[in-house]
C-alpha cells in the first residue's frame, strides 16, 4: 500500500518540478523514519538474535575460540537475513588467556576473595605472591606515593565509582584499570588489587584491559568486587599488618586472527556513500557478553534489516560492521579506518551501539553545521520513544575513534547507563539481564536515525573538528 | 529518672494492695517496653556486632575453624556485654567439606556453568562425570519418571522459585533440593543438578543441605545459578543432545566439635523461668553470612543487651543462645532440647530470628489461649515499628523445632523476605547488603517482645498443639 502511494508521490513529484520533489522527498523520509520506528518496536528479532548468540556462542575474547565461532554466527545471520552483501575483513589481534585467579586475605582474618584478573595482566609466579597490602583511596595517591612506601608490596586502590546514568562515573573511575599497574610497578609494588570500576554490590569483579609500561616491570594487577573491597578495607580497622595471597595465571598467546564481520544495503543512488551502522562483536570471557556488546551487536543488525525491508533501498549505502576486538585495544577499529582510508571522506554518518541494551534517552549528532537544523527535526520523531535532543557534539563509541579523528559525522544515541556497569564486563552479563522492549526502542532509534542519514538529500560531512580523546570502554 | 519513679510506683503500689499493684505493674511493663523500643532505634550495637562478626570471622559452617572461630567470638562479645552468666555448651556436628566445584555444558554450545554443591553432597569421582541431561520441571515430574530415562543420565530440574516477603516460594521450592537427589539417586542417575532454590537473576549459585536415601545410591548434587540453569534450558533448543561435565570434590570428614553459646540476665522474681532469644551461630561456607544469620545473632545479642542495661532486670531469665549447626541437620537445637529437658516446662517463651536482616513487619504468638489477647495488647506497642500482628498461631524458627513439640510457647517475629532469598545461602550473603536502620527496628521488635514475656505476671505456657512439621530452612 506504502509503495504504491510512495509511486503517486514520486509521479506527482516529477510533475511539480524539482524543489516540490525534494519536498516531497523529505516529507515521504519521514514517514518512512515513523514507518520504521513503529515497525521496530513490534519486531523482537533483535532479542531473538541476542538469545542465539548467547546460547549458542557465549563469551568471545578476541582470539579465543569464542571470537572465531562468534564471527562464523556473525556471518551465517547476516546471510540469512538477506543483504546485498555480507563479507569479513581480517584483523589480527591478542591472544590473553586469563587462566586461574585466587586471591585470599591471610591476616589479620582468612578471607577468599572474588576477584578477576585485569585484562593483560601478567601472571604471578607459579604457587602465587604472598605480601603485606598498602591501601590507597585514588589513582592520584598512588601517583604521589613515596617508592619506598610500595616497594615489595601489594596495593590496593580503594576508589570507588559513582553510579551515573551517562556513564561519567565509569569514566572517572576507569585511570586506575587502566594506569594503576604501571604505576605501581614503576614503584617496585609487588603486584595491585584495585576496587572494581563498577557499580554493583554483588560479589562481580570486573575486569577492564589494562597498559602497562614497556619501560617499567610489569606486575599482576587484579580487580576486587565491591563487597571484597569492603572487607579487604575493613582489616585494616585491626590496626594489624595485612596480608595477601594472590595467584593469576594469566598470560599471552600468540596473536590471533580474527575479523570485521560486514553486511550492506546498497544506496540506491548513491552507492559509494556509506552510513556505518557498529557494534563490537567480541566480550570479555566472563559472562556472555550480552550488554556488552551482544545488545549493540542485536540492535545494528536489526535496525538494518529493518531498513533492508522497505520496498526501495536508501538512497546510500547502509553498512553494518560488526568490530573485531575492541575491549583489547580496538584492533577492528583500526583495521577498519585504515582498510577503508580512502572512503572515509564519503562516510556520511557512523553510530555505534556500545553502552547495553537499556532504553536510548539522548539523540546528538556530530555532522556540519548546516545539517544540524535538519538533524533537530529527526530528533523531534524520536520523542515518542521517550528520547531528548541534545545540543552538544555527538562523541560516538569507542570503536569510532579512527573515524573521529577523519573528521566522519556521528550520532549518539545514548542508552541509559544506571545499571550498566553492574553486569558490563563481570561473569554476570547474560541474557537474563535484558528488557526485550527496551532493546526493541533501540532499535527503532537506530533504524530511524540510519534511515535519515542514507536516504536526506542533505550532506551531513565533514564533523566538527573532534574534541580531546578520553579513555576507553 | 525513670528508676526513681519506678519507686514511687512500688510505693503506692504497696499502699493501694495487690490488684492495682497488678494494674500498675502491667502500665509500668508497658512504659518500659515503649522505651526499650525507642532506645534500640538509637543503638547501633547489632550493626556493628554484624560488622566485627562478618569481619573478624566470616563464613563458619559447622565443623569448620570458622565455626571454632565463631564459638569463641561470640563468647568474647558476650562477656564483654555483661551479662550475669556466658557459657557454651557442647555439641557434635558433622563436618562436610565443599572442595572443587566445576561444571560446564559440552553439547551443543560450550559453556562454564556457575554451580555449587549441595550440601552433604558426594563428589564426584576424581576428574568428574560426562553424561547427557535430561531435563524435567519438578520434583513431582523425577518422581514420576520412569527409570530407564534416567539411568546413566544427569537429571535436570529445572524450577524457578517464586518471590514472596513470607518466604513461602522458597518453602514450595526447596523440597527438590532436599528430596530430588535420593530419587534420582534410586533411579540409577549419575548425578543432579537443580535451578537454584533462590529468587536473585544474578550469577550466584544457592546451596542448602540435601538428604539422602541410606538405601540407594548417593549421588552427586549440585545447583546452578539462575542465569546458568536458564542457559542449560536453552540448550534444549537446538534438538541436539545436551552433555554435561560435573567435577564435585566433596567430601565428609570425622565429626567435629561445636557449641551452643548462651548468655543470661538472671530474673529477679523467677529465674527458672526462661525467655529463650535464638538465632544459630553456623552460616554455609559461603559468603559471611551477613543475613543468614549474622544479622540474627546481631539481634538477639543487642536486645538482650538493651534488657540487661534496664535499671532493673525482668521478673523472668532472658536467655540468648546462639545455636550451632542450624544449617546441616540442627545439632544445636536438638542438643539444647537433650541439654535443657527439664527446664522446657519452664520456658516462657522462645523467639528465634533467622529470615535475615530487613524490616519485621509481622508479629504472631503461639500461647496459652488465656495469655493471647495480652500479647495482642503488646502487638499495639509493635505499630509504630511498622508491624502488623497476625492471629494465627507462631511457628518459630527452624532451632525452636524440638522445642514446638515440647509445647513451648513461641513468638515470631518476621523480617520481610523479598529479598532475603537473592542473598541466603550464596556467596553474595555480605555485610554490605545489611541496612542499618532495618537491623534497628528488628532489635526494638525483640527487645520488646522479649521484655514483655520475662515480665509479664501472666504465664504464656503451654502452647498449643504444634502444627504439622514442615521443611527446613
Amino acid at each position: 500500500m506504502l509503495s504504491s502511494s510512495r509511486r503517486s508521490v514520486l509521479v506527482l513529484a516529477l510533475l511539480l518540478g524539482a524543489g516540490a520533489l525534494a519536498a516531497e522527498s523529505v516529507d515521504e523520509m519521514r514517514r518512512t523514519i515513523v514507518e520504521l520506528r513503529d515497525r521496530a518496536l513490534e519486531d523482537d528479532l533483535a532479542y531473538e538474535l541476542l538469545r542465539s548468540l548467547t546460547t549458542e556462542v557465549g563469551h568471545r575474547l578476541a582470539g579465543s575460540p569464542g571470537d572465531r565461532a562468534a564471527v562464523a554466527w556473525a556471518r551465517r545471520q547476516l546471510e540469512a537475513l538477506g543483504f546485498d552483501e555480507v563479507r569479513t575483513e581480517p584483523v589480527t589481534v591478542p591472544h590473553w588467556v586469563r587462566g586461574k585467579a585466587e586471591g585470599k586475605i591471610l591476616e589479620p582474618y582468612p578471607h577468599d576473595m572474588v576477584l578477576l584478573a585485569l585484562g593483560g595482566s601478567v601472571g604471578t609466579p607459579e604457587g602465587g605472591l604472598t605480601a603485606e597490602v598498602v591501601r590507597l583511596p585514588s589513582l592520584e595517591a598512588l601517583q604521589e606515593a613515596p617508592e619506598q612506601s610500595l616497594r615489595g608490596k601489594i596495593v590496593f586502590v580503594d576508589r570507588r565509582t559513582e553510579r551515573t546514568s551517562t556513564g561519567r562515573g565509569y569514566g572517572e573511575a576507569g585511570g586506575v584499570r587502566r594506569s594503576g599497574p604501571a604505576v605501581a610497578g614503576a614503584k617496585g609494588a609487588l603486584a595491585i588489587l584495585i576496587r572494581s570500576i563498577g557499580t554493583g554490590n554483588s560479589r562481580f569483579a570486573h575486569t577492564g584491559s589494562t597498559r602497562y609500561n614497556e619501560e617499567v616491570p610489569k606486575i599482576p594487577a587484579a580487580a576486587l568486587a565491591n563487597p571484597d573491597a569492603d572487607l579487604l578495607a575493613a582489616q585494616f580497622e585491626s590496626g594489624g599488618s595485612v596480608r595477601f595471597h594472590l595467584d593469576l595465571g594469566s598470560h599471552y598467546r600468540p596473536n590471533a586472527q580474527s575479523a570485521n564481520v560486514i553486511a550492506e544495503i546498497r544506496g540506491r543512488e548513491k552507492p559509494d556513500e556509506i552510513v556505518l551502522l557498529g557494534a563490537h562483536l567480541d566480550s570479555w570471557d566472563v559472562g556472555t557478553g550480552a550488554h556488552d556488546d551482544g545488545a549493540g551487536c542485536a540492535i545494528v543488525m536489526s535496525a538494518a534489516r529493518l531498513i533492508a525491508g522497505l520496498p526501495r533501498a536508501p538512497r546510500r549505502t547502509v553498512r553494518v560492521v560488526l568490530f573485531a576486538n575492541e575491549e583489547f585495544g580496538l584492533s577492528g577499529a583500526f583495521a577498519y579506518a585504515e582498510a577503508h582510508a580512502d572512503e572515509l571522506a564519503r562516510h556520511q554518518l557512523a553510530i555505534e551501539s556500545d553502552l547495553g541494551g537499556d532504553r536510548v534517552w539522548a539523540f546528538a549528532t556530530a555532522v556540519n553545521p548546516a545539517a544540524a537544523a535538519e538533524a533537530a527535526g529527526i530528533a523531534a520523531l524520536l520523542e515518542p520513544l521517550g528520547i531528548e535532543w541534545l545540543e552538544g557534539p555527538a562523541r560516538g563509541g569507542a570503536d569510532l575513534t579512527p573515524l573521529r579523528t577523519a573528521r566522519v559525522p556521528r550520532a549518539d544515541l545514548s542508552q541509559n547507563a544506571s545499571r550498566y556497569f553492574d553486569y558490563h564486563h563481570t561473569i554476570d552479563d547474560t541474557f537474563d539481564k535484558i528488557d526485550p522492549d527496551a532493546l526493541a526502542q533501540n532499535v527503532a532509534a537506530y533504524a530511524a536515525v540510519a534511515y535519515w542519514a542514507a536516504e536526506t538529500p542533505t550532506t551531513l560531512t565533514p564533523a566538527p573538528e573532534p574534541p580531546a580523546p578520553s579513555g576507553g570502554r
